[in-house]
């Protein structure tokens, strides 16, 4: 196997525990490169000749190398993929009582490009990398063996194929159930994965949609790029009185009503469509509060130099929410932007709410969960923030 | 009403949201703060002459003023605390199945010095400041009006009551109950209120503790710092084969074995009494080995100027903890350390896992719940992690 050297001091990071490898880390030199195919696996060794671990490499990307293991024998293939993917499927069935999660997250079950959500026997699979790429029939494989599934789709279509010079596709490896079903806190919800966002559904916001049900039972609530119903079906099956979603996604809110059907609650749920921002102003100006507003937004901040354009855009969504709230009102605060800290929003909110002459109070704080394991040495795999903050009358 | 001026510029801070006045902040020339007493209430203003709230005065404290309203009619007296008990009152009323939760925490209830931990109809209050003091009769007046207790008790023997010149006492303003009985997560538990710490139990650690169950059903449980079990024995309820718990205190782990038994799981549970740093090197040395090892110590970092001892600490304790692990074991770390930032805490675990070539994933984050609601204005009354740490070998 071809080895990638460091230049003398970068292997520190590394061996702090990190993964990632950056191109200006490379001892060019030495090891070129432009040397490398994309996905190519190799050996990474520090300036010293001392060996670190088995990377992937991509010699196109920012991120270069992707360290898979740190074993001198290590290879990733079938085997290591199914060693690996047994470690992460055991910590799932430990933790939830059915069989819909994301089995796979990426770096952090050290498998590196690779996401695979559950939905009981269908499994999306979502591969970002050329590495990753070059296993996709062992993938397939390992997932036959492991799970026999009924149905496993290929959701390849994500942004971050485009750098490392993928194509994107959409396609099944096996049946053709494009709309599975899960089951989140109780509550089913069929989900459009071959045309809905990323796999279809978004797992990681699972504990705090599950403490919606000690906030909203016969309230008036909000869900603010509601996409298919996830807090806001939920909602409603906890109790609420009314549920108002809004998306701008015409498909997005068909799936909105059916799930509430599904779950015996859609006389209690309605949509909106429409441009989020546009839709809350005349929520406003029509006088309308909402005792619970939910605004979980995508991402504001896809890069981290839309930073300031992003924040300021969290500070306005938030603002329009807590105008839309009644006294003693409850708002949910989400953002899955990795590069806006969890303070930053804390402050954000904190602003927005001065400006309103109102005291705010964080009650509840959710981040991802146990299917989302965070590394503690890459902070990078921590992202998502949702926090429930009581909004009331300056004191 | 007196007036204390503050100096120019020192009043962005406290109009951006925040309570506390610095004594540095006094414009000492214009309102000396030798004029003032110990709890006197008074109007602050800025250097211009703008009114900014009603605050608490303790001249002889680094934190000199406690805001507790920005309106200017504004008093603290029985009418305000009726008023805040009842605000704090209904988000407890409205999350929690069961009336056991902390009622009023200090500033984040706009009850700056004010403690209140309820036990279904007995309460604990803490008073940890002047201003607090001088109101004592009033607040037992309003738990009376408002809850008609059966016991109210005075646990004020707080630290913080030094720098205010405040007597240390512990008495029963109503009632007699020194053992009350509460029931978090569905477990019942029997608290030592008049001579156990703080005020008896811990509240903060409510859904971490729930957040056991899905991960010690079959297995072998260890608890560090147990006190009376509030960990531990929870882990027993939901399905634990066997829990350890330990402490230095030989009233606290009788009062496991009480709190076991009151949940018929007595035979599960045993203790050891003694150092946890010792008892660990001593399981370690008799190869005993834990799926599960619990590390909530109590502060290690009272103080900011601590922080390098308390960090050294918090890392030889996650060493200890981790080499008690079993493969694939979970360990949980807690710290309820204001001046440990969660992320150090996460930095932490990352270095411990490193010289132990071990992987770790955090699976779960908690910090206090809806009980000890967090300022977005006021970083400082957030303070407590628990943090579920998958401890894997090396990758």
């Amino acid at each position: 196997m071809k080895q990638l050297k460091l230049r003398k001091g970068a292997e520190k990071r590394i061996k702090a525990g990190h993964l990632w490898v950056y191109s200006n880390e490379v001892d060019v030199n030495a090891t070129p490169l432009k040397d490398f195919s994309a996905g190519e696996q190799c050996l990474l060794e520090s300036a010293s000749g001392q060996h670190l671990g088995l990377v992937i490499v991509n010699p196109a990307n920012l991120i270069c190398g992707r360290l898979v293991s740190r074993d001198k024998q290590a290879k990733l293939d079938k085997s290591l993929l199914t060693h690996r993917i047994k470690i992460a499927s055991a910590l799932r069935e430990q933790r939830y009582d059915s069989a819909c999660y994301r089995l796979v997250y990426g770096d952090s079950d050290g498998l590196p490009g690779l996401v695979i959500d559950r939905f009981l026997n269908h499994f999306v699979v979502q591969i970002s990398n050329a590495g990753m790429e070059r296993l996709k029939d062992e993938i397939v494989q390992v997932l036959e063996k492991l799970f026999k599934p009924e149905s496993i789709l290929f959701k390849n279509n994500g942004k971050m194929r485009l750098s490392e010079g993928l194509e994107s596709y959409v396609t099944f490896a096996k049946g053709d159930c494009a709309v599975p079903q899960l089951e989140e806190n109780g509550v089913k919800f069929r989900v459009p994965t071959t045309t809905g966002q990323k796999t279809g559904w978004f797992y990681d916001h699972r504990e705090g949609r599950d403490a919606l049900r000690h906030y909203v039972k016969g309230k008036r609530v909000l869900d603010l790029f509601s996409y298919i119903g996830g807090w806001g079906v939920q909602a409603a099956a906890f109790g609420a009185k009314e549920v108002v979603c809004v998306d701008s996604s015409s498909q997005a809110l068909e799936y909105v009503a059916k799930n509430a059907q599904l779950n015996e609650c859609a006389d209690k749920v309605s949509v909106l469509e429409g441009d989020v921002f546009d839709v809350c102003k005349t929520l406003k100006a029509e006088g309308q509060r909402f005792d619970v507003v939910i605004a979980d937004p995508p991402a504001f901040i896809p890069r981290r130099k839309d930073k300031k354009a992003g924040e300021a855009a969290y500070q306005r969504l938030n603002q329009l929410a807590m105008r839309l709230l009644s006294k003693d009102g409850l708002l949910v605060s989400a953002s899955c932007s990795m590069h806006l800290a969890e303070e930053t929003l804390v402050d954000i909110l904190r602003k927005t709410a001065r400006t309103l002459e109102k005291d705010t109070q964080i009650i509840e704080r959710f981040t991802q969960g146990a299917d989302h394991p965070v590394l503690s040495a890459i902070p990078e795999t921590r992202y998502l923030k949702a926090l429930f903050v009581r909004v009331l009358p300056q004191g």
